[in-house]
């Protein structure tokens, strides 16, 4: 038994594109940090042919690895969960396990349709989500002052400090317009925030990071320049920080921070209630 | 008890982004048309004080609406998990119901420990992420050239097809190097591909759209314009999928299809098992 606890394969099973299974399988089974898990989406399986084309899969690894894989499904049809829970697996029913619940709670019964979850091209959520999309990307890095009135959050701070990453996750998860605005050696030596800004102050919302940190990412982007070096990268985020605080912008650090945590952060500091996709 | 059906309080309660579990609540809840939910994220409950605040805001809103709200958790801790627990709510235990089955078809405990479900700023996968984030912003709409031997997959297409926002989400949601590069009329009247493509022949990804649909969105950006006109729309695209379908490279139509949808089909197509983040 021992060996066969360092490594496992584990099938995420959809009737869509499994992706939000399988973030949730990362999130459960890194509470067990003794084992090396290989995760294999078996996406769009909406059909008893798919689903006997997905058992035979799993009991090939099954055989392979001389023991029953782990299976996350988010089937909602019934009968195609039922084919894939024949499989030689553990079979975790992410969507079946929720639903008795639910129906009890709510006093109704679900109505197993399919493919629900996420709206196609033709929803008008989707519509919004492309047009912050397209927003963000026009004003990332300031290089597109007009419209600047329409973000509904302007993220500031010194150059790869994380306000690129952050402003497209928010457009791609929350459908939020968030423009993008560099904080550059010369603000620092007039002292004042880039005049660009004045009519947006409450929109603004600052990005800042670690020296060190910033120092290796930008000497990744350019080695060798003044850019990079750390004093460079201890003065420009001691100036920004100073000149945040000084104007009330409100300021988080990115360093040893993922990209879904920040933008998380300054959805709540902001006020935005967003639900997500 | 039936006019109380119609509109539902949902907190989603995490000790982290609360991301997975908004987006997971979404695809179950949206078994149950008939009901109208109003999600509210209730971010990094780690400690006995954040778990009582949220408790005091679910109770305040049971009060409120006279109905217990529902409530999924996905709260690692188990006693942070037990005080929200007592709230006058439906709770729904995302993590703990796992844990158990895993643990038994592991064979091991798991460590409870909070926070691992998303690495932070410092993590190589991190970096890889926002490394193909910037690549794929680089080459963008095929404006940047040098480094496409890099690219993962070219993703090919008519203007506004919706090219920018799967290369988007595939860097960002799997750190794939996407870059994208689109079709103009002048490729049309030439018949072949852009020359520039012709050394990442195997890279290639088509990706075409209803022409109908392309028209309103084209209307959109364009009013009035000879490029949004149907007849415009109608051309452009047979002409794109014809050269698609003579130099063999797959395509796909994103109408009705969702950008998660889009990303995961580009995925398996070209054969790139990917963990997404």
């Amino acid at each position: 038994m021992t060996e066969s606890h360092s490594a496992r394969t584990v099938f995420i099973v959809s009737d869509g594109t499994g992706i939000t299974a399988e973030t949730f399988s990362h999130a459960v089974l890194s509470q067990f940090e003794q084992v090396s898990f290989t995760p294999v989406r078996i996406p769009f399986i909406d059909g008893a042919e798919k689903a006997a084309e997905a058992v035979r899969r799993i009991n090939r690894c099954a055989d392979e690895e001389k023991q029953p894989p782990l299976v996350f499904s988010t089937l909602v049809n019934p009968e195609v969960a039922f084919v894939v829970r024949q499989a030689n697996c553990s079979f975790l029913d992410l969507f079946g396990t929720f639903i008795r619940p639910l129906e009890e709670a709510l006093g109704l019964k679900s109505s197993h349709s399919v493919g629900r979850s996420h709206m196609g091209g033709l929803g008008a959520q989707y519509q919004k989500r492309i047009e912050a999309i397209n927003f963000t990307l026009a004003h990332d890095d300031g290089q597109y002052v007009r419209g600047l009135e329409q973000a509904e959050v302007i993220l500031i701070g010194v150059s790869r400090c994380g306000k690129t990453p952050t402003s497209l996750y928010l457009a791609m998860q929350y459908a939020v317009k968030a423009a993008n605005f560099p904080l550059i050696p010369e603000d620092f030596e007039r002292g004042t925030l880039p005049a660009t800004l004045a009519p947006y102050r409450k929109k603004l919302f600052g990005l800042s990071i670690d020296p060190k940190r910033l120092s290796e990412v930008r000497t990744q982007r350019r080695p060798d320049s003044k850019y990079a070096t750390l004093e460079q990268c201890v003065y420009e985020v001691a100036k920004a920080e100073r000149m945040m605080r000084i104007e009330g912008v409100p300021c988080l650090s990115t360093t040893a921070r993922s990209i879904e945590e920040i933008s998380t952060k300054v959805l709540e500091e902001i006020g935005l209630n967003r639900s997500s996709y």
